[in-house]
């Protein structure tokens, strides 16, 4: 054995090579005793301690997720918290809105909010919005767009909230709790993911605190800084609001059992074919119509992408559909399914429909269905303006799915009341005609000229091919041509095209 | 509605105003059928055109993992090539290294590999680099300190070859297969997911190409540059070759038991603890000797850690652990349970046992029971180089886990044949004394004087508390002191302490 002194400089001098010091053992073990870390962390803080100790400064960027949908909680509880410490001129970045954000009105307002970045809005907010009350105009980003500019840094975020049915001390999160005194459920955190993994601090508000390790999970403790523990995050019983009721509207079930018709003699209906299904009551409803095909044909589906909901969960565990691909539970059982289904599996926005990522979801996916506000000659599609020129839906992944399948179709009546939703040239353009395949309404099926196999294919079958002009046509035969919007002059939405550029602008409502 | 020039005059500006283009309709969609890729896709290539496509250098760092320990067959396959190549003066920077990986003795005469780091080796590379095989010494690091060295950048990785059991074409890599056509198993990845997050280059070679989507995964398609298809990947009846074998040794059984009365007796065993086994035959078995008690006790533990084994997953699926945490699979049950098994988690050698990350697993650990090659009279620990200072064992998580850990129970012979194990002091430091706790003997228990309460604790049990200087005297005076080893005066390998420091060197062994 070599002399304690030798050894001694040969250490300094194999270090000093490497640039690096030499060990001192100045640490005694006995002062290490972390176990509690299981119950407990320094992470776990108050709301007001989260914000502060984030460093949050006026003109930041704040985000959120909106997997509770109406029933999200998070959204005003901070913000009406950021207001009561005096911030200013933040900005809001969220994956979408909802009626329940009528609150934020007032934070406008007050100067407290002075932008935003969604997918979407509904209700009073949408309306006063539409109607001028914010100085900055909303930017609207798909759910894939989302994804692509947080990655890539269009869209910069400073602290994100992340509302979560369970979390850990350290911040291992879910949008479920496997502990017996769960409160709340939402499901996949999808959407949250790229926020967790790219914004300076991440706070996790959470209304079930669990023991350490709370894993897996959709959030990881590396990501999170802080813990805050909530009376409730979200009401479960709303995951199903807004766009995504299941449907008992009679001409819903027949666009639904006509879309499945498209569905079935598209050429895409093969042994390991990939599916989705976009809200909107007709498009959810289409998969219970394929089902009796499938097993008839012998015919499985190698997955589910997207919104995952009740029917989708039906044809997994029948094993009609191998996996389940999920960036949001559309209903309960979706959510449910989700935390006890390793086949069920939660997918980030990113990883979902990001254009720049060759390998996310939506590019492998085979056949898309959606819904639409208005479908215009040239196939382009509305899912965000009403025909009144107030914002009132959200883009989702309708633009990312249907540039990125195999065939996209899109349901929609003719006719919703007095409002016609085929026509010369869509209120607001949101999903490029070049990218959408077949329109089914309940006057006939029109197929996008690029696609003229597509055609072919469902006239055989016995459909009726129309052309898209005679449904314009119909429609105004019954309505009339409407009278031009009453727009003012003032931009008060930009819709962003999934790669970054601007696609259209929303002016404000003057009636 | 807007006349058009107006409407893309305000599109025009809004994009200006935000720094970005104006969208440009110029895709159609009909050029756009990626479904194949559930099949194929253009990241499946030869392992050369794997090489060329990566942009390998002579100079370069390559990285591999060692799941299938003595059944690797990767490391092999891939210096192969690259020799074949012409490739010279490669840094190899393995997570461990076995008696399987002799043939690099060659490549290192040729100067294709010219430095190695690794957390150990056996065999005849290991007695070839103990005797001055190669120019600069051995890096030597704990599993936690190469985590944190490739996290932080110590350890740049130039391109990471990972052997995975399954894969599907995007890149999407699992330790198992959930196909039929399964050749291989070897469990978690967990070494290897710092490689695929951090090498600037990932080639995935795979024994089962499977379809898209291969999820859920360890290694993510996102991060995977290229996958290559192989025959074998490695050989899965040798995954508990090494230092993990099941004891049938009766006096590993002694050792077992003795250190189970420990663990029972510490203090640390209460409902909720976690546990960790290290590698050698009386830790792994100590796991058998507790149930007994747990079930008696009514007391359950909240993880497992580690290198999985049989033992664990038996109490696991009795419910008498909650979950297992898995950086390694020691055994082929523990990778089935993985597989099949939501419970038993995947875990990186990051979120392992890094000691720059706050929240690693090992910072949750109450119980750890290790073995050693040498233990010395101030607790130090060595566990990689062996008495006749030959290389012959690999730090492991040995300590990370001593350093975080509640206790840490060294369990060790204190003679192997002629050979002592509890010396004055160890050939090679490896684990510090003042993070090791408890020594474990067939002649008595030792406990570092740091820790009075454990010592009194284990006293009040009945059980047979000495002074290590007493076990050393034994030693001592059955076998007479030993004569120090011929030493010669290069320095063959540096051990890095888990922070990054330079904690030893290893000299050459001139016998």
């Amino acid at each position: 054995m070599s002399s304690i002194k030798e050894r001694a400089d040969l250490i300094k001098k194999a270090a000093a090579d490497m640039g690096k010091d030499t060990y001192k053992n100045n640490t005694s073990k006995a002062g290490i005793r972390r176990a509690d870390f299981k119950k407990e962390s320094p992470k776990v803080v108050s709301l007001e301690e989260a914000i502060r100790n984030c460093g949050m400064k006026d003109g930041m960027t704040i985000s959120f997720h909106h997997h509770f949908r109406g029933g999200d909680k998070v959204v005003n509880m901070v913000v009406d918290k950021l207001a009561e410490m005096g911030f200013k001129n933040l900005s809001l970045a969220a994956s979408s809105l909802q009626d329940v954000h009528e609150p934020l009105i007032e934070h406008i307002k007050n100067g407290v909010i002075t932008s935003i970045s969604t997918s979407g809005m509904r209700g009073k907010l949408a309306d006063a919005i539409s109607r001028g009350l914010m100085e900055k105009p909303v930017v609207f980003r798909s759910h894939g767009g989302r994804g692509s500019a947080i990655a890539n840094g269009d869209l910069h975020i400073d602290v994100a909230f992340i509302g979560a049915s369970s979390s850990d001390p350290l911040g291992n999160a879910l949008g479920f709790s496997r502990s017996e005194n769960a409160k709340s459920i939402c499901g996949s955190l999808g959407y949250a993911i790229p926020d967790a993994q790219k914004a300076d601090k991440v706070v996790v508000l959470t209304d079930d605190l669990v023991d350490y390790p709370n894993t897996p999970s959709a959030i990881s403790e590396h990501q999170v800084d802080y813990v805050v523990v909530c009376d409730s995050v979200g009401d479960s019983s709303k995951i199903s609001s807004g766009a995504i009721r299941d449907t008992k509207n009679p001409r819903d079930i027949l666009l639904a059992k006509e879309a499945a018709k498209v569905v079935i003699n598209s050429g895409y209906f093969n042994d390991g074919f990939s599916i989705q299904t976009g809200s909107g009551g007709a498009s959810l409803a289409v998969v219970k119509y394929i089902r009796e095909n499938m097993i008839q044909q012998g015919i499985k589906a190698s997955f589910a992408l997207g919104g995952i909901t009740a029917h989708m969960v039906k044809l997994h565990e029948e094993g009609l559909i191998d996996r389940l691909i999920d960036v949001q539970s559309f209903d309960r059982a979706a959510a449910e399914s989700l935390k006890k289904n390793p086949n069920h599996r939660e997918v980030s926005a990113i990883g979902y429909a990001s254009a720049d990522d060759p390998s996310s979801a939506t590019h492998f996916l085979d056949i898309v269905i959606l819904s639409a506000l208005e479908v215009d000659v040239n196939f382009n599609v509305n899912v965000l303006v009403g025909s009144d020129g107030i914002i009132r839906g959200a883009i989702g992944g309708h633009p990312d799915t249907a540039a990125d399948s195999g065939i996209s179709i899109v349901v929609c009546p003719l006719l919703r009341g007095r409002i016609p939703c085929v026509v010369d040239e869509v209120t607001t353009l949101i999903t490029p005609g070049s990218t959408v395949d077949v329109v089914v309404t309940e006057y006939g099926i029109a197929v996008n000229p690029d696609r003229p196999e597509i055609a072919e294919r469902l006239k055989a079958a016995g459909l009726n091919v129309v052309d898209i002009h005679a449904l314009r046509d119909r429609a105004n035969s019954v309505i009339g041509k409407p009278d031009p919007l009453p727009f003012g002059d003032k931009v008060v939405g930009i819709v962003m095209n999934r790669d970054g550029s601007v696609m259209d602008v929303i002016k404000n409502i003057k009636a």
